[in-house]
């Protein structure tokens, strides 16, 4: 069996095959301040009471600092149920956004099964969970019952090889992956990335990867936890590695497809206007005019990504017309960027720094753009009028690329932005 | 002659009186991503060149980054308008917040005229200058023609006496005064602040001053520059103090009316809902339930501001069922709040730290509140749905209060949060 067939298995009591029809236990339940109240709405039908108050995460983020009097009633609504409820687990301070908080406070372990009420809810298949998104009416049914059914999804074996060279990242492998599978080429499958690049990378780049699997369709997203990610988890969780269960594919796993993605000759890639599976590497679109730049959100905010600005933005200026608007992932990367001098980077720089949140990734504030306008964007989606006006255009790259087009005015190799790549 | 009417004698070129109208040459004309574009437009009409491109400002801080599709759009016009017009002073990157921005940038001087579209344009008297907020169609004509009228205002002298203690601010002396005089008390009046507090204030607490005396109806507010304001001054325009034209007020100056306010034994002031000049001593509404705290805004978000915030919460937790939001003034304040390891400080605390900008104070975004909630704010205005919704109401204090009540859960005497105000 492969590892999603085994979480799954795991969690039904017996051994599950694609196609099957399960219904399973919830080790983790999250919403936010946008899924939230509609789940409540449903929950109050059908119960009083949720079935564990420990197991329900609900994090403000996509529109927080609220944003307007509907923004700020819905996180009302999400607070007394979270107070009448006595969750456990309410982020309602600005934590940050809830795929990067839930692993920082330790609610993420491998082998568990997760739901969250957001498509990205598949970034904790980096740390081995069984993790997807799901609408606010089945979140609410979880919030009652603490049991959902899936169909055991058919796998995609996605083997990556070798090693990344300089300014390419893994955002690059997964845009990559999308390009070539299509955004509805993996529609319901379990997407799992194995090979030698995914067993030597840091957390942050496995999660960006397992964070964009939904992008192409999968049902999940899911990687074997190696070895740092297995102890970032046991820093987070506060246990020990060996209390894991933590579950790998056998080698004679099925799949529906197998692909081998050889990344050592990787450019960086760009997924252009509007539709996340129109990649090209970089050399083609150099030079495009952009009006914005977006660094930050579920899929590059972290403190890698803001090292990868940092270090372009060091020494240079955002360009006269650009605005290139920057938002750590949580409060805790907003800290340490802090200390390692990176926020202080980007506000010499003219880059204009954030609180962390979903913000300007769905157009709901923040860097919203105006109809002609375009952005560069480390984020996760580029469809027609995701940053604002139907008219605007995104593309979507990692964050060396972001903040050198800013500089430049327009995408940008980050290769001519030269004198820093080895400062930090 | 009082410092109103020697600096207007001054621009006009002959001795003017209360009550003549005249028409003065402007030295600086300021405008905001909201008023921008509507002076835009008017100005289109009438003229094809602005008359000094040197002399207008345009500062992008009401929605900044822009929070919807319509204020991307104004911000638009005013980035093509400044491209077009080549003017030389367009902040769109974050910079802060205009009052702040202006006198950071070395646009201010004592002596000068200013205008701005925007009514706490009064901010300015703090350096000795003339400055006053106007509406757009007016900006619109001063980018045209370099000059507008003004009817030359009566005089209120406001005399301020005694030593601030403990965790009395500046913004508690203009609560108490405002309070007194009222809120249309100095309707068009010239608010002329002196006596020995004035003489031995820092800038920030004179800029909070001048700032809320739109808040009774001045036309402006101003003060005869002190050395710490003229140093101030020197550092930002690069010019040597005695090459400024410093005005005083004779001694023998008529005003309409004269104020004496002794604050030596003045306590934290709190313009209470939903007028500014419902002002109580903090002891009278001890206890009143918050739902926000806000710490920012054009009168209350410099570093000493943030130092009283940080002195707060070091140490502290916000209270679960609060959000604190902190936005610094400017970009360079922000920086300065890192290096003194004020940004950490609000992080643990739980705050939102968010880019610099007007969002909260005016209910743009981030920070809005919904029906039946309950802010305390530094800013300068409370009245019915200043911040979000119409049933919503704002209590104004100084940083002080904000935090400690942020800390509390209710309005709360910092002398309660006792621990570290020696600390810094």
């Amino acid at each position: 069996m492969n590892i999603t067939e085994k979480i799954l298995s795991n969690a039904y009591g017996k051994e599950v095959s694609p196609g099957e029809i399960i219904e399973v236990d919830i080790d983790l339940c999250m919403s936010h301040d946008g899924t939230s109240p509609p789940a409540i709405k449903t929950f109050e039908k059908i119960a009083d009471r949720v079935w564990d108050n420990k197991k329900i995460a609900i994090v403000f983020d996509h529109a927080i600092p609220a944003n307007t009097i509907g923004s700020a009633e819905f996180q009302k609504v999400a607070r007394e149920f979270a107070k009448k409820q006595n969750l456990t687990n309410l982020y309602s301070h600005g934590e940050g956004i809830c795929h990067q908080v839930l692993p920082e406070k330790g609610l993420v372990e491998p082998g568990k099964i997760i739901v969250g009420a957001d498509s990205h809810t598949c970034t904790y298949g980096a740390f081995g969970a069984f993790s997807t998104g799901m609408g606010a009416t089945d979140i609410a049914m979880v919030y009652a019952t603490g049991k959902t059914w899936f169909m055991v999804p058919e796998a995609f074996k996605i083997e990556i090889t070798g090693k990344l060279n300089g300014i390419t990242t893994s955002k690059d492998i997964i845009l990559n992956i999308i390009g070539d599978i299509g955004s509805d080429g993996a529609t319901y499958k379990s997407a799992e990335f194995c090979g030698d690049t995914v067993d030597n990378m840091d957390v942050s780049s496995r999660m960006t990867i397992c964070n964009m699997a939904i992008e192409m369709g999968a049902k999940n997203g899911i990687m074997e936890p190696n070895k740092t990610t297995l102890e970032y988890l046991s820093n987070r969780t506060g246990k020990k590695i060996n209390s894991f269960n933590i579950f790998k594919s056998d080698k004679d796993s099925v799949y529906e497809k197998e692909f081998v993605f050889d990344v050592s000759e990787l450019e960086p890639q760009i997924a252009c206007p509007s539709d996340v599976d129109n990649v090209k590497p970089l050399s083609n679109v150099l030079g495009t005019h952009i009006d914005q730049g977006f660094i930050g959100s579920c899929t590059n905010g972290r403190i890698e990504d803001l090292k990868q600005a940092a270090l372009i933005l060091d020494g240079n200026k955002v360009h006269d017309d650009v605005r290139l608007v920057i938002s750590p992932a949580s409060a805790e990367i907003y800290k340490i960027a802090i200390e390692k001098g990176y926020i202080q980077t980007f506000i010499d720089s003219g880059a204009i720094v954030c609180n962390p949140g979903c913000g300007p990734c769905l157009g709901g504030h923040m860097g919203v753009l105006s109809a002609g306008e375009v952005s560069i964007s480390t984020t996760n989606r580029n469809f027609k009028g995701r940053m604002g006006d139907p008219e605007s255009e995104v593309y979507l790259s990692n964050a060396y690329v972001v903040a050198s087009s800013a500089i430049s005015g327009y995408i940008e190799d980050p290769e001519n932005i030269s004198q820093s790549l080895n400062k930090y």
